[in-house]
């Protein structure tokens, strides 16, 4: 096995210059919230993220692809390893970073956690994963539980004492939430009893922590059928009772053998076999999915997350196998008494590598912009601020979710065709990511949910609001552009598509006011797919001006800087022009998978 | 484990409608090397690889998935069970079927032996893999051997007795096999001696036959470098000596450890390390590479019906899957009362089946045209008539490796992705076929070797000759697709962007021929991609022809017909309007990734 290279996972000098040239995250520090922060203080907390990420999780990333974990006397086993990791994670403030001090965190904005997070699952997915879930759960419980619930379940968990789950999904109800069969009973004591079932809980048991608490949705007797019925409840694997821990009557039904993040386990969970299942209701009852719907985004942000890490990895080892690995001569010189050239020489490689530049880089921009957008609708100062901020992070998020599962695939697949026939071996790590990535287009909601999210909710939402936000900023960023003397046709491309596609939701919007949901929607995973590349191009003109800024200050860093300007040269011409297509698609409602009856395959 | 779907695989009404309604294979019985078949002669071999496919083979799927061969004491064990099946699909005649009688074989067309193939490699395209060998090696044997030669090696191969491997790649030579350094040294018994490494040998070694015949590539001393100092030599891995075979000091140096194709190990091999490697010259001295094509070009066709194989068996499992399993109701009537639809109700999950059917059927359409061209290549009895058939069958097989390879990955991602949570684990086998698939684009020549093959050599070759003579078949299909009542927006469509990639060759070879080989090169990736999809648009323009004239018999099977029309329109809707962004990529010479240094990734 080829030994991990130290200055993979991201690229710093990317992540500061998305960070300090492009979002530029200090301004945050002028929000009375982050007015204890500075670039230093975000320094510290990425910093330590970062050596973290490459000294002691990325070396352990394929140990742990290749044990993954046990079953055994109804409790799973993960990697010893993670008895050492999870604790050490808690130490790097991971957990809390983001959260007030009064629940033990440092306020930081979720910007810098969210880059710095980056670099943990870069360097093993399964390890984050663990801590991302709990940190999910906890903030959960910090918004909508009672005093007591909070002591009992919340705060252990931002101890890093427990850990945390989201358990949603059963045998009959993934994508379909509203087909919840688990109930809850009332209890005398105020408490409620779990019945049912639920199917892929990541880290639904593990043995490196006394205890796990499961956010469960259940159905509360006597109420409605549908989501309306739906409450959320905090269920222990083991309860509290007096000083002590007793069993909870959560048990392990079965392990799914998952194709990657081999790290957490995925369980088919059965609650109160034995009827004696207690859970704690969590927010007002038939609420629970609204708010399961905060875990859910902040999962979701996760997941966009995790594709551009993984993306990442993949991309940085494709490089420097690329520098490394000689083979062949141009085209058009084949003397084979001449030394062979490292294959990144070719253009049928750079090529590839390129695309696997833009799609990453243009993929953290996207989750930066995001996070950053979710700093402000949470801590701007006056509240149409906020709400103009968390609209664009709303419309935002099925984007920065669906992005990188999809395109990061494709730069997944990449990687390994640049290693060749090594890359399509164990011996080397490409493939691995390749398995990891594919979870991301499947994973807290599909990207055929995404795509109805993002045509059917947020595009239309309040009259097409978030939209209008969305292209006041895109305005200022093509404004920064030409300012900075990016290249003309860029800007205009830009504004033309965006244009093109306001209009398109326009359209749109008008059939489903008239009714015509179904026609409506018919293209929304077109849709998804075009208003991604609009916005990643948006990222990209964003890089190009601070790339131009950047050169005109002429302090060295021209190469870093030629790169971002060849990238976003490639968005502009072989990615922007593939949104008047799509667009097409849309507006004419072409129906051919409309028409499709299943007889017909 | 699921049970194996017994009527996956091919669709084997799609296959006969390829035959008979599209290419219309019948009509090779009126060529004299094919008089003495017919219809059904074809059909006895189609019925026979069938029911052994799904019968035999499928079932054993899984189980080479998971148990890959084994190294011990220096041989590699393969799954036991091939014991059993080599010598079954050497008795259906697989391993000669399109062979003269003089070497035991029935002299069929390539096209029914390529579809019957086809659905041996959906079944287990492991165990198929080693026949396939064989029979490329015996051919180039064949074609090549001296009497004593054939004798020795092609006939234990053409009866079973023993397995076939192309060896041409070493660590430092796979794409540039100009770097081959494996040696041949003249022997005074007119043999040569052996001694090198080779490198990913695809069944290069395996327990269940007496002997291999590796087909290895090798330098003769004293001759020049590059390519023209390599010579073909049939190297067995125990060679004759009187009534016996003895050791010929071909040694496994160590077993890749690949991601699919589990079954088949791919092999590291040492030559002579005792200085008594015996090889047999075949074909003249310097030759090699030359007679190798025979096979690498056999292998490319090979593949490409593998992408398929591979696309097609995922894609008529997802169909299965979707019709059954019960998630959800429409996004515009979301009432949880009702009773769950099954998925294939729902647009998103259609369209990604659509997609499925559009590149399988499309693709295998595509591997059934090339087979045929090549069939007449060989067979037609006028000389012209081969010769412009065998422009046309090398025009497409770069076309004919790649797009089922490229395109099959996305159809295989789509399959995993409509078995949802599902379709990632290891429960259900989409994700292995999905690892299968990403092989298809890596070797016998990478996807970016097929674009330069494609673009430097095919489409530029005789001044345009063979691209000439595939505007003739194009107008051909368009005609008879105007005649049948197909879209006239689709015939027009076609004959429009099949004008302006004419044209583009125009400029790009122009360039060639001015010495801006870089330029007219730059974007072969996307200039492969645009004439696949192009390519593919004829097939489905044939296809819809067929189709109407299907329709208009009005003898039932509209359900199929109409399946045709709407995979059709998905094809000129959605992926024929592709090819002007790629073609002005190529136009223009973009040169986002030309310029691109490596100091700047």
């Amino acid at each position: 096995m080829n030994a991990p290279r130290p200055n993979a996972l991201l690229s710093d000098r990317d992540v500061d210059f998305q960070l300090d040239e492009v979002v530029r995250v200090s301004s945050l520090c002028a929000l009375p919230d982050f007015a204890e922060h500075s670039r230093e203080t975000f320094g510290l907390l990425l910093d330590s993220a970062r050596r973290f990420a490459r000294e002691v999780l990325y070396p352990t990333y394929r140990a742990f692809d290749l044990e993954p974990p046990t079953f055994k006397d109804g409790r799973v086993l993960v990697h010893p390893k993670m008895r050492e990791l999870y604790p050490r994670m808690v130490e790097l403030g991971m957990l809390t970073a983001p959260r007030p001090p009064e629940v033990g965190g440092q306020q930081l904005p979720l910007t810098v956690h969210a880059v710095a997070s980056a670099y943990l699952m870069a360097g093993n997915l399964s390890a984050y994963a663990y801590l991302g879930l709990t940190q999910g759960a906890a903030h959960l419980l910090e918004v909508f539980g009672t005093p007591e619930v909070k002591a009992a379940f919340m705060e252990p968990l931002y101890r890093g004492e427990w850990t945390g789950t989201m358990a949603l999904t059963e045998p009959q109800a993934g994508s379909s939430l509203a087909d919840v069969r688990t109930r809850a009973t009332p209890a005398p004591d105020g408490t409620w009893r779990i019945q049912g079932s639920k199917i892929f809980i990541s880290g639904g048991d593990q043995d490196f922590t006394e205890n796990i608490v499961h956010l469960t949705l259940a159905r509360t007797e006597g109420m409605e059928s549908g989501t309306k019925g739906i409450s959320l409840f905090a269920v222990p694997a083991r309860r509290p009772q007096g000083d002590t821990l007793v069993d909870n009557d959560v048990r392990v039904a079965g392990v799914i053998h998952k194709i990657g993040w081999k790290g957490i386990p995925s369980l088919a969970l059965n609650y109160g076999e034995s009827g004696d299942c207690h859970g704690w209701m969590v927010g007002p009852p038939g609420r629970g999915l609204a708010c399961m719907f905060q875990m859910m985004n902040e999962a979701r942000i996760m997941v966009g997350l995790n594709g551009v890490a993984t993306a990442s990895v993949a991309y940085h080892e494709a490089v420097a196998y690329a520098r490394e690995r000689p083979q062949g001569r141009p085209a058009w010189a084949k003397d084979a008494t001449r030394p062979q050239l490292p294959i990144i020489e070719h253009a049928d490689v750079r090529r590839m590598l390129l695309r696997q530049k833009a799609i990453v880089e243009g993929g953290l921009s996207l989750l930066v912009a995001a996070a950053f957008q979710a700093d402000l609708a949470s801590h701007a100062p006056d509240e149409e601020a906020r709400r103009r901020a968390g609209l664009l992070a709303d419309l935002l998020t099925p984007v920065a979710k669906t992005f990188p599962a999809e395109r990061g695939f494709e730069s997944n697949a990449l990687a390994v065709q640049v290693h060749g026939g090594y890359g399509y071996s164990s011996e080397y790590l490409p493939e691995a990511w390749l398995r990891d990535q594919k979870l991301n287009s499947i994973h807290e909601g599909t990207t055929g949910i995404q795509g109805l999210d993002l045509l059917g909710r947020k595009v239309v939402a309040g009259g097409g609001a978030a939209l209008t936000l969305f292209a006041d900023v895109v305005g200022q960023g093509v404004g920064r552009a030409r300012a900075a003397g990016v290249e003309s046709a860029w800007c205009d491309a830009l504004e033309r598509t965006l244009g093109e596609v306001c209009e398109l939701v326009t359209e749109l919007g008008a059939r489903g006011m008239a009714g015509e949901v179904e026609l409506m929607l018919r293209h929304s995973a077109d849709f998804l797919e075009l208003f991604s590349v609009l916005v990643v191009a948006w990222r990209w003109l964003e890089q190009a001006a601070a790339a131009k800024e950047g050169l005109a200050r002429q302090q060295g860093d021209a190469d870093f800087y030629e790169g971002k300007l060849a990238a976003a040269q490639y968005w502009f011409a072989a990615e922007l022009p593939r949104v008047p297509l799509l667009a097409s698609l849309c507006r004419t409602g072409e129906d051919s998978y409309a028409r499709m009856r299943p007889e017909w395959f």
